[in-house]
């Protein structure tokens, strides 16, 4: 059986004076460590309503107050790793979403062929044309263009808040093997990476880059999850018991937090288990999961901040709360998209209600 | 004279519990297969107001219902073969149209230097640079350069519903050569290929590309219908009789079906003829066939859904299904940004109408 450890449940309190009380309220005894007790908490947490988390609290918290005096780069420097000769559309979807929620700078690192078309999308993005595939490298030259791949993002590693890996980043071996001494780097640099799309692929296959990396979230859709599952439990998905799954596999990634996408969003880091159900949207066009990594990457940011300023409890997981607040946000603006657009609503359109959603639950005045 | 067989007569019943209702009310006794009984059918058929489909009813009943438990993809994935140096804005048109009428994924497979401006156009669809023009290949690399081109299309032939072969494809002899392996390779894997402007050119040249195979459907104008007249029945078109001529046509290219545009469209899949008259505008301008590609696309997928599901009548061809939703839906569009914008209508206008006219004929809560 799986053993499980006391988790504090992230139920949030909604409150007008946000950041000044507690977000996680402790279901029972949380210092008591006998395992019958354990498992009652895990049931219970897993099994009834108290898996949704208050996810509307939770983004108020979080979310920073503005403030005149803040300068450039304090509401958060988000970097995404994506964008080759063939996927241009989710780095950019991934970078300008987490421009629109409040974050202050927003790069992408992308091959040479895509940096064009990246910045003819929006000049509100910085774009380096930095990665290399294989197909426009001979052997001989690999060594060192995958080394001034790594300086070139290195020399900007220390003020990114947040990476994004895998937007649009394709498959080709080479760029996958220099994103993966990226990857290392941030995780000497202890820069939190949201993993998505075929940054999974990369992770999947090559577990070691985040296992027990507990600034690691990786954020995968139903086919994602079901090679994830495979790979590191042996096991088929188990939608009868989805949570305990999902636990369990964040576990046994040594304390990566993830975000399992779908109907209801569900996220755990091997110690607790919460749920997003709310709001939502039927459509399922493209591009969604790139607004999602975004929106993680800045409320993880902000959630850090939270927690390093004492304003919450130090207990709190942040990849936690960011992965909770991003998914709220997005489900939020996808629901006010679908309502205005209907079966046509695209990406771009749900991007476009980004703001106005956050404003709506989190308005600037309060 | 020609041979006729019952053919089922397309009227589907409008009602507000769609997909319980069959589409088609069999007139006469269609299995009664005497002669004089067949031309009876086929003379009201083709004469009087009978030869109108009931397009929103059609229009209704394929279109599936919105279902937050489904996921991408599910609504459809499309791919466009086309868009070369000299033309992008077709195949974008094409690609686009499908997102906005609800497909999931949008796919467009073009020439190396179409694919950055069609890329820029939209981070929505995924634009992959793969077809070559004889300008920029030496003779002695066409073979290998062919193979590579057929093994990047193929590797995702799978994953599609629906081809578009044609929007700015150009006539270049080598891209057509190459073009013409996807279409066998679409064949093979039994997917439906929608075949509009140089798509027609290739197809008229080279009939068996699309002879007796079912899910093709060419959608000519009035210059590539007469070519077509010519080429396969060695006669002038005749629009006295166009319904007779368009179904001797799609005969004798063994059952594919036709979209015959203009004032009114016709469908034939060699078996039946239907019209669509509703709706449409008097503006020209270019790029509105490739709304109707596209269009097309979509409507096949989900008629194809829709009878493997059981809900229609399983002696509907969807071919035929798809047609008339697609070409209903874009006269619509047409109509309403006509409406707006009167003789400045374009293509573009026409496309930010697709939601709304989607959404007026089948709301996405019906």
């Amino acid at each position: 059986m799986q053993q499980l450890r006391p988790s504090n449940c992230m139920l949030g309190s909604s409150s007008i004076i946000r950041r000044q009380h507690f977000l996680i309220r402790v279901l029972g005894c949380s210092s008591n460590n006998q395992t019958h007790h354990h498992q009652y908490r895990m049931n219970s947490m897993i099994c009834g309503s108290g898996l949704e988390a208050d996810a509307l609290g939770i983004l108020r918290s979080v979310t920073p107050a503005l403030d005149p005096s803040r300068y450039k780069g304090q509401a958060g420097k988000i970097a995404v790793i994506g964008g080759c000769r063939e996927y241009t559309g989710a780095p950019y979807f991934s970078a300008i979403s987490a421009l629109k929620i409040g974050a202050d700078l927003s790069h992408v690192f992308c091959t040479k062929d895509a940096a064009p078309v990246i910045k003819s999308y929006s000049p509100e993005l910085i774009v380096h044309p930095i990665l290399e595939e294989s197909y426009s490298v001979r052997d001989e030259d690999k060594r060192s263009i995958s080394d001034n791949v790594l300086a070139e993002v290195a020399k900007w590693m220390e003020r990114f808040d947040c990476l994004v890996v895998g937007p649009g980043l394709g498959r080709d071996p080479f760029l996958l093997d220099c994103v993966s001494n990226i990857m290392k780097h941030a995780r000497q640099s202890n820069v939190p990476i949201v993993i998505d799309g075929d940054g999974l692929f990369l992770v999947t296959n090559c577990l070691d880059l985040v296992s027990g990396y507990p600034l690691a979230i990786l954020t995968p859709n139903v086919n994602e999850y079901k090679r994830l599952v495979q790979k590191v439990l042996n096991h088929e998905v188990n939608d009868e018991d989805a949570p305990q799954q999902l636990l369990s596999l964040a576990k046994r990634i040594g304390g990566v937090t993830i975000l399992r996408k779908g109907k209801s969003d569900l996220i755990s880091d091997g110690e607790t288990v919460r749920s997003v159900s709310m709001y939502g949207s039927p459509r399922r066009c493209g591009g969604q999961g790139d607004i999602l990594s975004g929106s993680v990457a800045v409320f993880v940011s902000w959630a850090r901040q939270y927690i390093s300023s004492g304003k919450g409890e130090s207990a709190m997981n942040p990849m936690i709360l960011g992965c909770i607040a991003g998914s709220a946000l997005m489900r939020k603006a996808a629901s006010l998209a679908f309502e205005n657009k209907r079966r046509s609503t695209l990406t771009g359109d749900i991007i476009e209600c980004l703001g106005r959603s956050l404003e709506e639950i989190c308005p600037v005045s309060c």
